[in-house]
């Protein structure tokens, strides 16, 4: 029995699943990726965890014919990180050698967007659309873009950067070392900065007794017909729709698929966007575009890393 | 003796291009396209035209393997431009059946900035290039997408409209229905209209002994060193920078190629762009970049439409 992993190593944690050929999930599981602890540490939990999971299944691990990994940041060649996004590994960290030398497994790796936006693409929300836009939105914001069935990667493994587009006019500085990138607007946590400059200006019970304010606060406002809420997740949408629409006139997709944490809310979200994408996207690519909530959620990983390597193995 | 013929059909001029499968153009002529005497009339005279080059040639018509049209507005299934742009020839005019009922030869029509973007691609300046770039800047601006050596189309015929992408914040609107285009502060007339401002400001004895102020004066008055004309092609620049951040923090290719008629100033362009880009691209997708003057001018349109029959007739 041929047997497939997938690993999603997340910021915090690190998910893994174990599929079959078929694409089926046997068993799935979650680790702290303590990335602080380096990477031997991590990619040696993160093998026993796997070895653990064998053993539960009453498999072998010599069934492994590889393992599929995800990982934040611009991956090259399916191995190298080359800058250093979420963890302090260094740049140009071969995240492939480390993690073979320690399973003896062949492994394949990408950037844990376009890892979503492949599993979204075969098994999700864009299955059965050549040309999609995955938006996973967390912590930041990017796109997984699919062109004749292709996932963009480009020459450094940097496509799909929207979220660091130039767009607010406002003078914020940026992380990635830009000036008022849409992700500081259009993210996790650029819901909760618009939030700081909404009620700066108005004062909103509901909101003053929340202590720590996080993005999924504001859905649930949003929700209980509170109008501070309210007027926060417009100015988030509009601020998406500009992103979108920017991506929609270069790319001219067939869907777009909202992912990632904040998608729990898609269906707000999708609201807000067809109100204010027809201000910044040309009439002809709106005309037949749909614009859908994921269908894997947290799966969207595992299935797109375990993918990655089934379909390399199986020659597709 | 096989014989390709490539037409690029502009608002004001057809350039017409005959062409053996060696890519090898063996003759070239120009006509008035006058669009508004109506299709059949304008395809008539193109084909007349192509009969009396072949006459010229001491060639049969017979040898016409096929013709190559490119031609302005999106075309989708290389026959229908969907959106009028240029000509009031209708919204899904089927340029292919008009063409082939006049020839009785095969027509393959495509977008004529994507023509120019193949041209560059087999024959000019972006030849070895798998991710490439095309940026003909003209009375508009858009761009020829190459990924993995395939040019992008979009669902609709769309993709590369990054002129429209809402960059300004001044609200003014576009022809496109949109508002604060790129385009508009970011073409032969997105420069004039730079060139307004800037004057509204500064008394410039050079810039008013001028009656009709066309682009290629203000980048002459650059040339003689004049100080308005400096700060005119600066902001024209960082706009222009604006743009192309955009699309390689989106697309991350290995080369963008300045083309179209203020290509003709694209070295003092591209020195712009490289003072301003900084700005507005991640790091990580501008250390290999590359940014380039085009290599064909004039000819990249009846190369690239002509490259698209011969490779179809070949079957590339």
């Amino acid at each position: 029995m041929k047997i497939y992993v997938g690993v999603d190593l997340g910021g915090t944690n690190t998910k893994i699943g174990i599929l079959n050929g078929n694409f089926e999930i046997l068993a799935e599981s979650s680790i702290k990726t303590l990335s602080q602890q380096g990477p031997e540490d991590t990619f040696t939990r993160i093998w026993e965890k796997i070895k653990e999971m064998f053993k539960e299944l009453n498999l072998n691990e010599d069934n492994i014919e590889g393992i599929g990994l995800g990982i934040p940041g611009p991956v090259v060649n399916n191995s190298i990180v080359k800058i250093a996004a979420n963890f302090s590994w260094g740049n140009n960290f071969n995240a492939k050698e480390v993690f073979e030398r320690i399973s003896k497994k062949q492994v394949i790796v990408e950037n844990d967007v376009r890892l979503i936006t492949i599993g979204e693409h075969q098994f999700g929300a864009a299955k059965n659309y050549s040309n999609a836009i995955v938006i996973p939105i967390g912590t930041g914001i990017s796109a997984g873009i699919i062109v004749n069935n292709m996932i963009l990667t480009g020459r450094d493994g940097a496509a799909g950067e929207f979220g660091h587009v130039s767009l607010l006019n406002k003078g914020i500085k940026c992380g990635c070392g830009l000036s008022d990138c849409l992700e500081l607007n259009c993210s996790a946590r650029g819901i909760l900065r618009i939030a700081d400059e909404v009620l700066d200006n108005t004062k909103d019970i509901e909101f003053s007794s929340i202590d720590n304010l996080e993005a999924y606060h504001i859905f649930n406002l949003y929700n209980q017909g509170n109008e501070t809420a309210k007027k926060i997740v417009d100015i988030f949408c509009d601020n998406l729709s500009k992103g979108i629409g920017m991506l929609i006139n270069i790319i001219n997709p067939e869907v777009i698929v909202l992912a990632g944490g904040v998608s729990k809310s898609a269906d707000i979200i999708i609201e807000g966007i067809k109100k204010h994408l027809h201000k910044y996207a040309l009439g002809i690519s709106l005309d037949n575009l749909n614009i859908l909530k994921c269908k894997l959620g947290d799966k969207a990983g595992i299935l797109g890393s375990s993918s990655l390597i089934i379909n390399k193995k199986k020659g597709n």
